[in-house]
């Protein structure tokens, strides 16, 4: 009875997915070959694309279609997740009246310049007029979704569905009362050598070795590619066309490596989804907490561990004879797992950088709440780094001006899935780990397919067909909680500073 | 009383054009950097922008628009002309049925899959019965529009407003006349050497050498850039973003070097089109002729010319000291004019090159007639090249298979730019030399920008804002006629090999 229905729905649902796949070819094109001269006219054509997909997604018919579906909506197969999802979507786009839309993008595209003019000298007062017109569009965002607790909270459903900022709020709090003291203990601590990552290294041996790397992982090269942009993104076109894009530091081995390794995490999640969703609303990866806790997985637990260097060090060092000839194992391992009390966030360790997080998301929830005002973000940002991290920033270029997020579009939503991406990313190697209590062994022999067999079993094939909370639960037995990173955190740096937590 | 409506076709012209950017943007992807498979998802994104475009080139409002502006059809200006393509493009778009279209499309791709399988054995019988298929298809085609004289007039109408079988045919009949004693002549003269062009060029070397004289001749990468393809195109996607694309034999310097002089003509002429026409019909080259006429410019009547090496010899010789020191300006010259009577048109020269041409179109014209029976096109092809070249195909895989042209979309209506362009691109170099007699020595000298100058002002700048035949008239004072060929002919060929024609 609804299968006609059903079937229109997945085929208009394709045609909403092909056209922002074209966008995104535009866009990739925009960031790796496009002459700058081009930009108006892609701009415009990535804007029409744009506003193509959303007339769709608000159709009339699509509307029908919906309510037509409802009771499929019910159901716990596929097709309910399917259109449940297609719902949330369509909810989304309908419930912002468009003219709010194009007010916060113009107002976004005044604020993003101010921001790129006055960042260099710190200038905070230049953009203060245009965050505070922000933080009042934002507030004006989120009122248009109905029945919530925290101003926060449909900001955070966008990005991490099913969480909510008394959810997060929790999460953070006792992860930070854990975090500042093993910081703490760090510091105190004599500071590993990692002079031999900032050796030269030539950019073209280190996008063939990262490439190399993320082959061996098993970023398929068949579905994919590699190119340089100046920030490095994932981006899927399609189940067999997801790309990755790379910077390189001719100076910095770890730059474009861990790099690459982050953004392969992110594309090998992408290339496991099972194919039949692709072009469906659940063809994709479910949230940025979760797309994040795959690249953070790879990138770190596998790509700064012992067993994974005890493999790659020698191959290593037979690509960069001169750079690395004399250093050993335990030199280099130390040194790529260095913690530093750092005031730039993307430079920041895997000790540190949820504290970054946290108090960027703190921050943001009082912004918005009201409780903080604009012209006071400076001086609550640097004291907070001072309780969590022992450095005050000497200016906004290195403090709250530091990144692009609140100063390109609404604030509010983005940064709480770095952090979620950590935690989750601990919990699921962790119940890997005790799937395969072999695993350190069979990474040190470089056999990675047994980690992706079993994520793409437990997590990627599933695409978005359950909310995070659900999908964690049942990849990891447990809903999501920090106790495995914490167990982590203790674990791998107590060895590595000699401190017994 | 018309500007709204003219506003409002104007911009729904932008619309459908930046549809069509986009999917070029999508198609030049394929072509450089896609992997192989994201083929299926990249056509079904590619097909479904041409359906949106095509559904609002034919939608009611836009004959609504066309038939409330068809008092500024009349008029002299630029907006007259802008209406009269509109209007020419909407009419192509509506007066085939879909089903046709739907028919055309899917037969086209079984033979050319057909093609690619019996091209290599020669297996005409194959081919035939797709072929036959394609020649009924294309007639049904041609018949959907009304009142022309030759089933082949729409088809060539196509891609060369304003053209016919009838004046075509007269304008080829004569040329044939003038070649086919060039050609024998030449024949029976001692053929120059080029053996130093088929020496060892390394690939990067020979990428950069042809992007320095792209450069010089004016080709702009400020607003373009040039890629790797198998097939070399020229595609524009904005004023600002025309692109070219090369392939390189490491074992001859002049296929990518002459390929990508070649398509930079097409780019430049691109390039120079008045900004004011971006995204109308009138921002886009007029026709295959008169585009093919700017590459075939810059490839052969400078590129090929004594006035152009006796700059660029003494830097190739630089770039390719071990392979070009021996080579004096003499021998160079020579050897990048050598005439052959070959057997394959994409490696004809200069003076052959149209007698292939020509062939096809006046088989294509008597197949879609009737008069020639889809059976013995191979004969027909053998004995013509024969008569005309004096050589015959061992085999029809050098023979009437050899192009993808029959075996990939209807007949009919492709051919004739390539010929036209030789013909058009003398005429237009004449009247240049005319208005600048000292032009042999300013491109000596290496003023490219005086030739540049001229053609942007006489031909480029207009775009499409008059028909082919017509903007050939203004720029030159004449109409279009094989005279000027005919005279570049005898007087390069005639020095090179030593005859008085």
């Amino acid at each position: 009875m609804s299968e006609p229905l059903l079937s229109e729905l997945k085929s208009e649902l394709l045609a909403i997915s092909d056209l922002n796949s074209a966008a995104m070819v535009l866009e990739w094109d925009q960031s790796t070959y496009m002459p700058a001269a081009g930009a108006d006219a892609r701009g415009r054509q990535i804007a029409l694309l744009g506003e193509l997909a959303h007339a769709r997604r608000t159709s009339p018919r699509m509307a029908e279609l919906l309510r037509g579906l409802s009771s499929v909506a019910d159901r716990d197969d596929l097709d309910g997740a399917l259109v449940r999802r297609a719902h949330k979507q369509w909810e989304r786009a309908t419930c912002v009246p468009a003219s709010l839309v194009s007010e916060i993008k113009s107002h976004s595209a005044r604020s993003y310049v101010a921001w790129t003019k006055a960042k260099p000298s710190g200038d905070f007062a230049a953009v203060r007029p245009y965050l505070e017109k922000t933080v009042e569009l934002s507030r004006r965002y989120a009122d248009c979704f109905a029945g919530v607790d925290h101003v926060l909270d449909p900001l955070i459903d966008a990005n991490d569905p099913g969480m909510t900022t008394a959810t997060i709020r929790a999460l953070f709090d006792s992860l930070r009362a854990q975090l500042v003291p093993i910081v703490q203990a760090i510091a105190e601590r004599p500071a590993p050598d990692r002079d031999f990552l900032e050796r030269a290294y030539p950019e073209a041996a280190q996008l063939a070795f990262g490439a190399e790397v993320a082959r061996e992982l098993g970023y398929d090269f068949e579905r994919g590619r590699q190119d340089l942009t100046v920030h490095p993104f994932m981006i899927r076109f399609a189940s067999d066309d997801i790309r990755i894009t790379t910077r390189v530091d001719p100076n910095d081995l770890s730059d474009a490596l861990f790099g690459t390794i982050h953004e392969a995490g992110h594309a090998m999640y992408e290339q496991g989804i099972a194919r039949e969703l692709e072009g469906t609303p659940l063809g994709e990866g479910v949230s940025a907490g979760v797309h994040e806790s795959q690249s953070r997985l790879w990138e770190n637990l596998v790509g700064r561990s012992r067993a994974f260097w005890a493999r790659f060090l020698p191959i290593a060092k037979e690509r960069f004879p001169e750079q690395l000839g004399d250093v050993d194992l335990d030199t280099f391992y130390r040194g790529i797992n260095r913690v530093e009390r750092s005031l730039v966030r993307t430079e920041a360790d895997e000790v540190t950088y949820n504290l970054h997080v946290m108090l960027r998301f703190d921050l943001e929830a009082q912004l918005l709440e009201g409780t903080l005002k604009v012209a006071d973000l400076p001086e609550a940002w640097d004291a907070r780094m001072a309780s969590d991290l022992g450095v005050r920033p000497p200016s906004p270029t290195q403090g709250c001006m530091q990144d692009v997020h609140w100063y390109c579009t609404t604030i509010g939503g983005t940064f709480q899935g770095y952090a979620l991406g950590n935690v989750i990313a601990a919990q699921v190697f962790e119940a890997a780990r005790e799937a395969m209590p072999d695993l350190d062994a069979r990474l040190e022999k470089g056999d990675f397919g047994s980690l992706r067999g079993w994520l793409t079993e437990n997590l990627y094939q599933h695409g978005a067909r359950w909310e995070p909370g659900e999908l964690v639960e049942r990849a990891t037995g447990k809903p999501i909680a920090i106790d495995a990173f914490v167990r982590h955190l203790h674990g791998k740096y107590g060895a590595l500073y000699g401190i017994s937590f």
